[in-house]
């Protein structure tokens, strides 16, 4: 039997970036550069997905060695990320048919997408399409998302350096407030990320330890807002320490299903303002216990904070991409590599794979018994699973007072198609 | 002439706190300790300046080496701090009075204060007094503010840290920007501390460099805010690189010397809320550009990250606690130590020292040749003081992936006076 030639591959980031996806594309390009024989080039897409629409591809056998390299202390989408979702197929067939039509005019055999939820949908409907066109592709999906709630992987990468950052800032705040709070700010609110799921917010929690002892309320999005019993939790824990810290997660809903954050704010005109949650909380404990408060959005700060990001989320984030591509010359098409736990303490993991029917569509939320009866704290169980994806940390390298972090030539790949393709 | 015997020494940590208060703190312990034949015991005053004026020490000789030496990795203030100011001596003599009362039931020789312009000012009423009151008491000032605006010494430790923070932070979350903005978040806004001077939102601006551009506007409170002004930079700065950074000071007036922050955000019931104003700001792009935007408020976040201190301040503060005490051991009063820039590149200073009459009630401003022309961005002078401030990094040890801060065991000195005092 003939060896077959060497087809390119394509890579693209999607959703929301991290401190560590670029970690998962260092991993993926470094890897393939080892199997030439069988990986020509690594294209990637410029802004994601887009660029395979648009025929909009990068040729990242035009980086050096240093720069890839310096993907992996690098935060954010070297390549450019976006939030496009492929329709289904029966809604907008002539998108998937044009990523054919690309992968094909660039022979290109491969198809690595970083992402979450979403992109493990397309990169499966993207394996089931080729096979009916009669163009083989092998679509892998590669996990990242802060939001950790890929199924089956037991943690996604880019969550534990956020988890880092959440619980690291909330230590570091809590000690400014503990030692002003005789006269001055009480209760402190940090606003953190996570719509659907608390898994940022109950990062938090492990701000407290057994030798640093300080009083955090979590708010949950997987708990109902009760007033009430709120600020008689913070109530107490003011009385008891001096001070209190609130971690609350972007998406706490009240009782009835509406974010608390969507609390109508109208500015001196009338305008609605579109404010965050930890304003409102901060009325909240204002109105209720006329504490003296601050409050803080980290927003975009957590999951760009590579200057702080979990040595163990780089790793695993390397770690994914390295097997993406090991998975791909083995011949396996529609999977995603998963990091499956072997033990807690000291902590172990391997790496597994899982077929993309398991993953796509499957949101996994927050266990109930990783959240304390009172709703307002994490479980010693919740700990044993947070603790160890914080551990060590990988700092870049600094210049003159600032991290170095790449910015890529992201040289073009010569367009071959005729038609363009509007978005 | 006989030997005088070794008196002790009070310190205490005044105003907001930083991530180097302790650093001071520990260049005080350590040093004072090597002086048993002047200095006989430190003692702090618990949470500030209350704890002299209600008898209200801590023997900081109940602390190991290991724990004083860890506070030079610690932020916050170990001992409490305080807002609480001293009226002038015609206003309230009583309370000068009590400090002496209690500095002499202790036998206390030196007053060692860490702190901004309000405790300068204390420190050196506390001197004239002494003297006038015929118990001797030196009174050494420590430089201490994130606000960096204490006359004669070139920076004030504390400031660095932020700045280092302010810079780190705004350079990742414009990569992260960056990388979407093509179908996301167009327009980033970072709140950040400074109610008079642009010090530390002139921090944001070294978040670009040569070899990392980014379109960062910064908006001062030194610069009164153009609505239609500030529009039309952000739209062509978005417009030429496809997003924009804005870096908002808390301190940003309008024309009409009102707080930006002060726009009367209300909620549905029509409750003033206290907000910020990066939430503002947003709301002003949002409504004249109609970009999508993300906003951020760093709060405390920013002033206790001793996660990524800067090592110049840490040494300074260090230095500066260091300092003060060889002042007093060498018999001076009234004084601050200082630093002393010697060369800007390499970095180059030493320590001085200024009488306090020449510090207290005087406010340092950020110079007007360090904001540019449009008011929007700094000067390649305000570059050239500010980077050095930011060199170096100097990690906190970590365990268990968090970082280790001490918290001491703050052991009271029992109290010699029988009337207690009311704040």
């Amino acid at each position: 039997m003939p060896q077959q030639h060497a087809k390119n591959a394509f890579y693209a980031q999607s959703g929301g970036v991290t401190a560590v996806i670029n970690a998962s594309a260092a991993g993926i390009i470094e890897t393939a550069r080892k199997y030439r024989n069988k990986i020509a080039k690594v294209y990637a897409g410029r802004d994601g997905i887009i660029g395979a629409l648009t025929e909009d591809l990068i040729d990242t056998s035009k980086e050096s060695a240093a720069a890839i390299k310096a993907l992996r202390h690098t935060p954010s989408g070297a390549f450019g990320s976006c939030r496009y979702k492929l329709k289904s197929l029966e809604q907008n067939r002539r998108e998937y048919e044009r990523l054919i039509e690309v992968f094909q005019a660039h022979d290109i055999g491969f198809f690595f997408y970083n992402g979450g939820g979403d992109s493990a949908d397309t990169c499966l409907k993207i394996s089931q399409l080729s096979d009916t066109m009669g163009y083989p592709i092998q679509a892998i999906h590669v996990p990242k998302t802060v939001d950790n709630d890929l199924p089956v992987t037991d943690n996604c990468p880019g969550f534990g350096s956020v988890a880092k950052y959440i619980a690291v800032s909330t230590r570091e705040a809590s000690f400014d407030v503990a030692s002003m709070s005789k006269t001055s700010t009480k209760v402190f609110i940090l606003e953190v990320m996570g719509r659907h799921a608390g898994w940022i917010a109950a990062a938090g929690g492990i701000a407290s330890s057994k030798d640093t002892e300080i009083p955090i309320v979590i708010l949950f999005p997987e708990v109902a807002f009760d007033k009430s019993r709120f600020l008689a939790k913070v109530d107490e824990m003011a009385g008891r320490y001096g001070y209190c810290s609130v971690v609350v997660s972007e998406g706490v809903k009240g009782a009835d299903g509406k974010f608390l954050s969507d609390q109508g704010l109208r500015d001196a005109f009338g305008h609605a303002q579109l404010g965050g949650v930890a304003p409102v909380v901060a009325g909240i404990v204002k109105e209720g216990l006329g504490l003296k408060y601050h409050w803080a959005v980290a927003d975009y700060l957590q999951r760009s904070a590579r200057h702080i990001a979990s040595k163990t989320d780089v790793q695993q984030a390397y770690a994914m991409g390295k097997a993406a591509v090991e998975l791909a010359v083995k011949g396996c098409n529609s999977v995603m590599p998963t990091i499956v736990r072997l033990a807690d303490k000291p902590y172990k993991w391997k790496i597994g794979s899982v077929p993309l029917d398991q993953v796509a569509n499957v949101e996994k939320m927050m266990p109930k018994d990783f959240i304390s009866d009172d709703g307002f704290g994490i479980t010693a169980k919740c700990r044993a699973y947070l603790e160890p994806l914080i551990q060590g940390e990988d700092y870049p390298p600094y210049k003159n007072g600032m991290p170095q972090y790449v910015r890529l030539k992201n040289v073009p790949v010569k367009r071959k198609l005729s038609v363009e393709f509007k978005i």
